[in-house]
């Protein structure tokens, strides 16, 4: 295992000890939990039935066919210490080589220490987030290289948009997380990117947030960002799980250095790892969506199990991201019938090893057109009716992932609220069944107006962010906006009304001085 | 119980017996269902597991309050034939009013002789549908007044449009059928609009059609022109319903004439009858989506136990239509989560009475936007997973129905073939779970090449029409097209492609001869 290489700051790092730090965090969490006392979209739960695109049998074929990969083939695990962990484990380690195999009995011992579920802590309780189960949390856009909104058009990820788009994030309460950096800020040096961007997500969110897992030192700062941010102790962030790293395989078969790294640093400390194969047919996996499903299941049954070969009980999530490619270019495609299938057999999938599960809300349109709102409602449908709990890209995703749009943000929102209230259980009292309504209008007559269409009407239903429902007319006099206008619009009345959630000076003053120390110190080494 | 007025032609109005005509059909039938062999669109069967958003227990207290709403607040009934065959059947109909009351038992008694499923007969028997079960089936739109094109703009429907809709309905194997006029062509005398129309849908299709309830006689010609097209005798229609009309209450709680007359002579011929109430929760129904659901549920069971008053075993499907209204505007709203429930516990009202479901793919967008799409996905999500079997305005909605959209029209047929190609069972044998190619290609590989994928590749993912996937930079060099754009390109290709479908020359000419007597005697009487 790892050590634990984080230091607690000594108290004259800040002018307020710890103990009154923690309290006054505690009264700040208060205050912003009555602020959000109306909120519909916090602790969202998906209690309908999840669908299943394939019967247990067959659930049970991929899975006996996973572990034979894992058995038979192996995988290609591209860091000594981690090949060491494993062998240490039970593993079988080819001397010489990258290559590990590991037996069903091992993989499925490690599973069975998987937890079911977890809470993740943000610096506002109120934005603590529930994994696993029938709990539905849904996170920002994370990792485009680059940046679009209809005015500015397409351009590499910087600052100024990074911290808009984080800022948007804190905004929308439907939005339970960010996922990472919406679009990675290339104006800033690399060695240093990750305090500026994490301190950002400390200042401008109090929400849960996610570490890149490049490299040791890289997680080890994010640790302490999280720490001193909740303004809690080393010991404390280590019983409560406040930081999340997505993991990555190399497909197919293989794990590279940074992201074993990424898993023994993170599981080490009780910390989220999301393990999350990116198999796609036809490409890096199989043609077929039962093929890549098997390979997706070893790849993902490795990591997960390698989290728990570092810590018994670690948190960790089943990650799903098979799609298909354009068989045509080679291009890969998203929101797709294939993508819904494999996410719903995923989620199968991921409950019969009793793991919270990760998907996604994907497109791959270059624009705001109908495209992207189709194949995001199918990967929506997908996700919801296959149980994902953890979703990330719910919001922002736009070109396959390669920019985070600012427009597909607020369309994303909207549907995301609209999933919501789809999940909403529907009202059935008697007084909402209406039998006296029925009878107090009668035949041929109308509810407008009537008492129990009066004591409903401002709540009785969604009123959506974009939708445009104004007849022909009055919408060809407005100039004929389309969703994508609505969106441009509302993303810039968005930014104006932000207004930064509550910090704790002392806080801040410590995160400050920890970002300044360790941009003297260089920031992490990079390639560069 | 009305006559069957339908009058079979004499052999001297054709230069073909009727014998040969059949047979002829038979050969015609075998060659088109030899050209539609590759179709993977036909027969549709939908076998995920239902999702419900109400339990067991609201369902019976959803049916049991629109009981009471029958039993003691009833229906105004507005035609008195209609009214004596209620009373015949057991009704209470209260003296000098339209007013009927019935009991539950009648309700249940009626409902109880409903058959759960049925064949309904196109003149090519390739194209004959099931109803009910699995079965999913898709309608084109219906009935808008007005027609759209990006090129043309919005305009009054035209015969010209009508008959480029119709064409475009039989282009596509997904539209399974048409679903009225796609658009009213106005340009038409209303005396005889119908006997145009529906040559037209005899002679552009070879698929099912609807016959509008607007007046006994249009019933019986829309009868007659079936009984034509299908080159069989009044005594076979009678035995294969070929032709269906919706009959739509006018909520609340009220059955005009002509829907009652059609209801009368459509049942009595065993032709199909879809109920469907329009009740907008806040408007014609309660503003809770239960108490419209209450009413909704009162008014099909009417309608539908009417027509097993009519005739025991009639095929007939219970429609549902509810959705919400914008409460600022009053203006209809579709496609929201409102009408996501209200579709989904349709069905799971529908099944309870062992009913074919009929509902809609809706949205209430002015043009080919995000929201067109986002609506019509979330209402294609719910009627999927709600198990509707019979999709009205499947395929070209737009603007809550008053514009049948050309651009929107191949929108849909692409989303519907998504969801067709979404409920196809994945393939799960040994050979798709794909271990000897995962072996083959080994951690660090690729797929690209392979034997498994180049024995599966061009038919392995569903090559959709409109998605874009380009990247960035060639889609930019394309001119950057949206979905709107591919659509409109689309649509207009499909159309100068189109070839009737083979039609007899006898019945052709038949067709003609009863279109033009009928013509001369001067159609149907109008208002106006």
């Amino acid at each position: 295992m790892s050590d634990n290489q984080v230091t607690p700051p000594s108290l004259s790092e800040t002018d307020a000890p710890l103990e009154r730090r923690r309290r006054t965090g505690g009264r700040g969490a208060e205050r912003s939990r009555k602020s959000l006392g109306g909120s519909k979209y916090l602790n969202l739960v998906n209690s309908i039935e999840k669908t299943k695109v394939v019967d247990e049998e067959t659930i049970e074929a991929i899975h006996q066919a996973s572990l034979t990969v894992l058995e038979e083939i192996g995988m290609d695990v591209i860091l000594p210490e981690a090949r060491s962990l494993m062998k240490a484990a039970g593993a079988k380690v080819t001397p010489g080589t990258d290559r590990v195999r590991f037996d069903r009995g091992l993989i499925m011992e490690m599973i069975a220490s998987t937890p079911s579920g977890f809470t993740m802590h943000a610096r506002n309780p109120v934005r603590n987030v529930q994994i696993g189960g029938n709990n539905l949390v849904f996170a920002q856009i994370a990792s485009a290289p680059f940046v679009a909104d209809r005015d500015g058009g397409r351009r590499a990820g910087n600052q100024e948009d990074y911290r808009k788009l984080v800022k948007l994030a804190q905004s929308y309460d439907i939005i339970h997380t960010t996922g990472g950096y919406p679009v990675e800020p290339v104006d800033i040096h690399a060695s240093v990117r990750h305090l500026d961007c994490l301190s950002d997500m400390v200042k401008l969110t109090d929400k849960v947030f996610h570490a890149y897992s490049l490299g040791k030192q890289r997680n080890l700062d994010a640790l302490e960002i999280a720490r001193i941010g909740r303004g809690i102790t080393a010991e404390q962030l280590e019983q409560e799980p406040s930081l999340f790293t997505i993991i990555n395989t190399s497909s197919p078969l293989r794990l590279d250095g940074p992201m074993l790294q990424g898993i023994m640093e993170m599981s080490a400390r009780n910390q989220v790892v999301v393990v999350t194969p990116f198999t796609l047919a036809g490409a890096m996996a199989p043609v077929t969506i039962a093929g890549a499903l098997v390979q997706q299941n070893a790849e993902a049954l490795s990591g997960i199990a390698f989290t728990q070969m570092v810590r018994r009980g670690a948190p960790v999530m089943y990650g799903g991201f098979t799609s298909n490619v354009d068989m045509k270019t080679g291009a890969p495609a998203f929101g797709t019938p294939e993508y819904m299938k494999a996410v719903i057999a995923g989620g199968q999938l991921a409950r019969r090893y009793g793991i919270p599960y990760r998907t996604s809300n994907t497109n791959a349109s270059n624009t705001l057109d109908a495209q992207a709102a189709y194949e995001s409602a199918l990967s929506l449908w997908a996700l919801t009716q296959g149980g994902g709990n953890f979703i990330m890209h719910a919001a922002g995703w736009s070109e396959g992932g390669l920019t985070a749009s600012f427009e597909k943000f607020i369309l994303d929102v909207d549907m995301l609220q609209m999933v919501a209230e789809f999940l909403k259980p529907l009202d059935v009292s008697a007084d909402a069944l209406g039998l006296d309504a029925i009878r107090d209008v009668g035949p041929g007559g109308h509810f407008f107006g009537t008492a129990h269409t009066l004591a409903r009407y401002e709540t009785a239903f969604y009123a959506p962010i974009l939708s445009d429902w104004r007849n022909f007319e009055t919408w060809t006099e407005a100039g004929r906006p389309t969703t994508y206008d609505h969106a441009n619009r509302i993303f810039k009345e968005k930014l104006n009304e932000y207004e930064r959630p509550p910090l704790d000076p002392a806080i801040e003053e410590e995160l400050d001085a920890f970002v300044a120390r360790r941009k003297i110190e260089g920031g992490v080494p990079t390639d560069f």
